[in-house]
């Protein structure tokens, strides 16, 4: 009986403490923590474990104030000292853009970092994610991103481009290196990806760990705003295509010491970067030898036919996209004898941590036997 | 009597030329354009050549918004389809930071791009100046803005530096270049030459024009954002000259193609960055040959003594600042054989204005006699 009741005791303390435990972690989850993007020495806005947003901004005479991420609009409640707070349910992983609305005004929020998207500067914010060591600012050997202004005689101007060099770029004076072509989105610019898209600490990271082989990365706009959203069957690739390989891909391997062959460049962009980027390389077999789509269509043997194969074709998305559509197309390709790679990054939608993720997932695949 | 007759008709056409003339150049002067620095596409904010900026935002159930420039918090109107429009006093020539105010809430103006200032990431217009050329986007050789991540063991972490390197330097990689430190003011950061400073459009005009000699800028953060304001009593600069002298320089010698010695070095500073330059100056006489300070303070010659006289003392200011104690210190300087240059930027206050001119003034004089 004493044995049976003792077991009874500790299993029971063993519940309690397990509910504890559970209780904690749940509290743990709950809790909100500035988000990693906002300004210097801001609390607000926050973000918790489950994903949630909590804003706030002081607004003493406003009649409604909300927070509207991910095409939700929050009410945000109002205390006696006429600050505003509100939260958001929960968001996916990563990056998102949004905006707060007071009295009918759509603002920034003045905590946050300023972010390309949209077709605006404004609002970002990071959920945090099971795998955001991979984007994170670490103790490792940094690249440097580059901003240039590069003459284009075809749209009359001198135009901008970012341009990642890995660490030991300028230590090496004779080493040169493969270059990936990088594209934003629609409503984004060449920002985009160095800065929501964190490429740069995505190829320092992996670059520290021995994953990849070091290459330069150009981002340049991809002058995809100035057509209409759903315009897209009009959308004539050729400006673009003028501005990339004419003008911008010489003045990068004049100026920076690149391996200016194919073999050494690669093509690849997100959503409407990754229409551009499809174009693009079938229109111009000879100018790049690996491609990659994240999150905007894909290749079918058809189109690819009666050419040199590429090296790689890489092809992403997130599984709240369409994933099937990914995945068949990689299948058909590799029937074809194509290299194809398929990447599907789990509990993401068409937003930059499916685009983080594609880049840390294609990096090590490219320029693997440096020729 | 006929001749003077049609001199009388000949003198009364012109008088009514002229009038004509005068109230089209009024009329032009009231004349309302987007400023140059607003969000890509967006008419507003908008600026005249008087200098007055026109702010505009939908704001439907808003019951009073105001524009906030200059200290001065401007009432705008709102028509039947609740958009606000507002406009300020005539500003200075140059850029202002500014913001909106609605129902209590201050918040960045959407149509404008975002600089850092204020101790914050908000609104910046830039009102039409006379030499404006000076710092426009010209078709002419562009140098490259790099933002490196170096490892500062001081405060244990990558710190952020901004390096302007000019047209020609990774075409040429043998050439070595002088370099000047170049720190931003309190409530900046080191975003804020680059960004409202111009500082590399600035420098590839100069170029352009034969005017200076090719050097490279570097641009960090100087912690100066991390006192009180009025606290500067107690400002340490060891923590900062620490990051500076011990890191920051043996990084850029290391990863640039620097000549790496005092007398291709020069430190120049807006404001706060004025003082600590001062400091730093002369607390290392052995790593800098030129010292500028723009609207920060000045030198005196006993301050100076015991040493080598610097190669460059340059120190500036805005009118509406204190000009005559500039004027002074630096004829002070002159007396005691000191090759000192002040400059006054006419009509302009403690803003980018006045710095944007002083380096135009200042980037000339450095690195004459290159060693």
């Amino acid at each position: 009986m004493k044995n049976s009741k003792t077991i009874f005791f500790l299993a029971l303390t063993f519940l309690f403490q397990l509910g504890v435990a559970q209780e904690q972690q749940g509290s743990k989850e709950d809790q909100f923590e500035p988000s990693p993007v906002n300004q210097p020495g801001r609390e607000y806005p926050m973000v918790n474990a489950k994903g949630q947003v909590r804003a706030q901004i002081i607004a003493p005479e406003a009649k409604k104030v909300q927070l509207d991420i991910g095409g939700v609009k929050y009410d945000m409640v109002k205390d006696d000292k006429g600050v505003w707070t509100g939260e958001s349910a929960p968001q996916d992983e990563g990056f998102h853009y949004y905006q707060l609305n007071i009295d009918g005004a759509s603002v920034p929020d003045p905590g946050s970092l300023f972010f390309f998207g949209a077709n605006r500067w404004g609002s970002g914010i990071d959920v945090p994610a099971r795998d955001q060591e991979i984007y994170e600012l670490k103790n490792v050997p940094h690249g440097a991103v580059e901003k240039i202004l590069f003459p284009s005689e075809s749209t009359n101007t001198s135009r901008t481009a970012y341009v990642y060099t890995p660490p030991g770029y300028h230590k090496n004076p004779k080493k040169r290196y493969p270059v990936l072509y990088l594209q934003h989105g629609y409503g984004e610019n060449e920002t985009s990806w160095p800065n929501q898209g964190k490429a740069n600490l995505i190829m320092d990271n992996l670059l520290s760990d021995g994953k990849a082989e070091p290459f330069i990365i150009v981002m340049t706009y991809g002058m995809t705003n100035e057509i209409e959203f759903g315009g897209l069957r009009d959308f004539d690739i050729k400006p673009f295509q003028t501005v990339l390989v004419d003008e911008l891909i010489p003045y990068i391997d004049d100026n920076f010491r690149t391996k200016a062959n194919k073999e050494n460049r690669a093509m690849a962009g997100l959503s409407m970067g990754a229409f551009e980027t499809k174009l693009i390389t079938l229109n111009k077999p000879e100018v790049f030898s690996s491609y990659a789509l994240f999150s905007g269509g894909t290749y079918n043997p058809e189109e690819l036919k009666g050419r040199t194969k590429p090296d790689l074709i890489f092809i992403s998305t997130g599984s709240k996209e369409r994933p099937d559509a990914v995945k068949t197309a990689v299948s058909e390709l590799k029937k074809a004898s194509f290299n194809a790679v398929s990447y599907v990054s789990e509990g993401t939608a068409h937003e930059f941590q499916t685009w983080r993720r594609s880049l840390y997932q294609l990096a090590p695949l490219l320029f693997k036997t440096q020729k």
